[in-house]
């Protein structure tokens, strides 16, 4: 399969982000995209660069407030003085109005997001939105006909809703590729999320929708992020009911039983009869990832792939997590791999 | 008139914070009170020190299970293995759950504020009990029949929710010390809150009540901390309705602009007839206030106590905020000089 990529991703570099009481260096850096890139070249697949796209696909998933203000917002933080990474402090939750949005950029910040995980850098914009038209461009191919196509994603997108940023994610590029293959006359389209952390984003922005099914294999919100979403009560809403299903895992989940919930999504997918797929790819199900509690070791990768080529699927893969530096390239290699190999069977 | 002072509020300390994009060590610092009982101290008034009060009473304005968390917190983050101090970094704001309340103490932290800006640590909870019992004994002290009492509370309380946490304070100290007044026959009760920044907690604790009465003057939230309560068209609900009212005002506004507000508000609670008062005392509003902006001078705190005492009511003065050390202490004692020569009279 071919891999969008594109270099624009270096721009969003040198941000600071609160994780769990600690202000530490950002752990969504550059150098993951390095390692992937090193790694699917390593394993031959075609490298080809995003193509444009205007601004009104974006706003197919995305409130045009918002994708503003992602593309203003820091030229705002600057002309208040301000330079290097900006992190909201203050959020509109329990208790506080949702309906006011404030001039200042730094409560602008907070309005539009609901974590201090997330900087945003000069160069985050150019960044995004390299990040978004790849995995337009991954979908584009698969409704042009390939079998599948692998999106290299930086910075991830699964945790950015219709108006939302947030988990290091400012555009949902798993939420573009999906709705591209809707507007391109994929009449139902599934979007599978297998990275550790719920797709609230993916969530929030198919919720009323029943021509999307969303569903998401992930740690526990009870301790794990996004902590606000991700239960197994969430099931999509109006229309969208029955159409949104989350598998929360405890820490410490291996492979025998992964396998077993994975088996469950995917019977789930053939009960819904998509005419394409969207796979949120997150590695950080990975037994050595820095910020996760799952057990996946290297060898279960390649058979994650194969499990989703069964479905025999057109389908797009979108890069979200994985910390996990070296290996985090060799893992997401694998399931591409594993993808193809079954998908040849 | 009487001071209520424990030193217990020193336990609270060390804690860094995140204040529009960088973690520096919190504004609201052990300094603060010190200075303010050197200037009350050196002013002539009588220093005494909190009674006790059972947690009923606290939880005659906070969830009890609110209360459960805030004694309770730290000893879980020393649990899960963690030192120093603790912030929330996420939270559930826009687009996210606010019925869950998640088992983990990092995502409990998040669900019961709204901001990265308090830190919690070893000594907390201590410290913000004797604030909020030092404010129940102001309280106390007035319902026995004294003019007016003043609890030099530190962390402040005015951010503090029905159950919520941020802005640097834990218990509403104002609230209780209003309820206690209910509580002990005053039928009507006024909060004029005079600290810069709106006090959200106390709006949000009495917000469907008509027997409190809630004013605020504050910088304008759209630019001004808390960003998302505070504005000029929140006016309570249900019965509360019409009883809440805001006053934001601009950057940069000075002493004959917020006397003029001031005034308003001084008619709004005659009004109202009340039969006590409850000051939240901020003086943020200081020229020099490290993170405010009105235009306020030392001049003017003896006119503030001077207008509040021509109200002719029982009055309980509650310490917010102030952030600009040495001033913070005479600025107090200015006004709370103003009011009793002016109560006097
Ligand atoms: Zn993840
Ligand atoms: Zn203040």
């Amino acid at each position: 399969m071919k891999v969008i990529y594109s270099n624009k991703h270096q721009a969003h570099q040198g941000g600071m982000e609160l994780h769990r009481g600690e202000l530490v260096p950002c752990y969504e850096m550059p150098e993951r995209a390095q390692y992937m890139l090193d790694a699917v070249t390593a394993a031959g697949f075609e490298i080809l660069p995003p193509r444009h796209f205007a601004d009104d696909v974006l706003e197919r998933v995305h409130a045009a407030d918002y994708v503003h203000f992602l593309r203003t917002a820091y030229s705002q933080w600057q002309a208040d003085g301000k330079s290097g990474f900006m992190l909201p402090s203050a959020f509109p939750a329990r208790g506080q109005r949702q309906d006011k949005i404030p001039s200042g950029i730094h409560a602008k910040l907070g309005y539009y997001s609901y974590d201090a995980s997330t900087p945003m850098v000069e160069g985050t914009w150019q960044a995004v939105e390299a990040g978004a038209h790849s995995a337009l461009t991954a979908a584009a191919l698969v409704a042009e006909g390939e079998r599948s196509a692998y999106a290299l994603c930086r910075p991830p997108g699964h945790h950015a809703g219709h108006a939302t940023f947030g988990g290091y994610c400012f555009l949902n590029n798993a939420a573009l590729a999906a709705q591209y293959l809707r507007d391109q006359g994929k009449e139902k389209v599934v979007v599978l999320d297998v990275d550790y952390h719920h797709g609230n984003g993916t969530q929030d922005i198919f919720w009323q929708r029943d021509d999307v099914l969303t569903i998401s294999i992930h740690g526990d919100p009870a301790t794990e992020y996004p902590f606000f979403l991700g239960y197994a009560d969430e099931q999509g809403e109006g229309a969208g009911l029955g159409y949104c299903h989350n598998f929360p895992l405890p820490a410490g989940t291996d492979w025998p039983t992964y396998q077993q919930v994975l088996l469950k999504a995917l019977q789930l997918i053939k009960d819904f009869s998509p005419d394409a797929m969207v796979v949120s790819l997150g590695v950080d199900t990975f037994e050595d990832d820095p910020i996760s509690a799952f057990k996946l070791k290297a060898e279960h990768y390649p058979l994650l792939g194969q499990h989703i080529a069964s479905l025999d699927l057109p389908t797009v893969f979108i890069q979200e997590g994985g910390y996990a530096v070296a290996e985090v390239g060799l893992n997401v290699a694998s399931v591409l791999q594993g993808f193809e190999q079954a998908a040849q069977l």
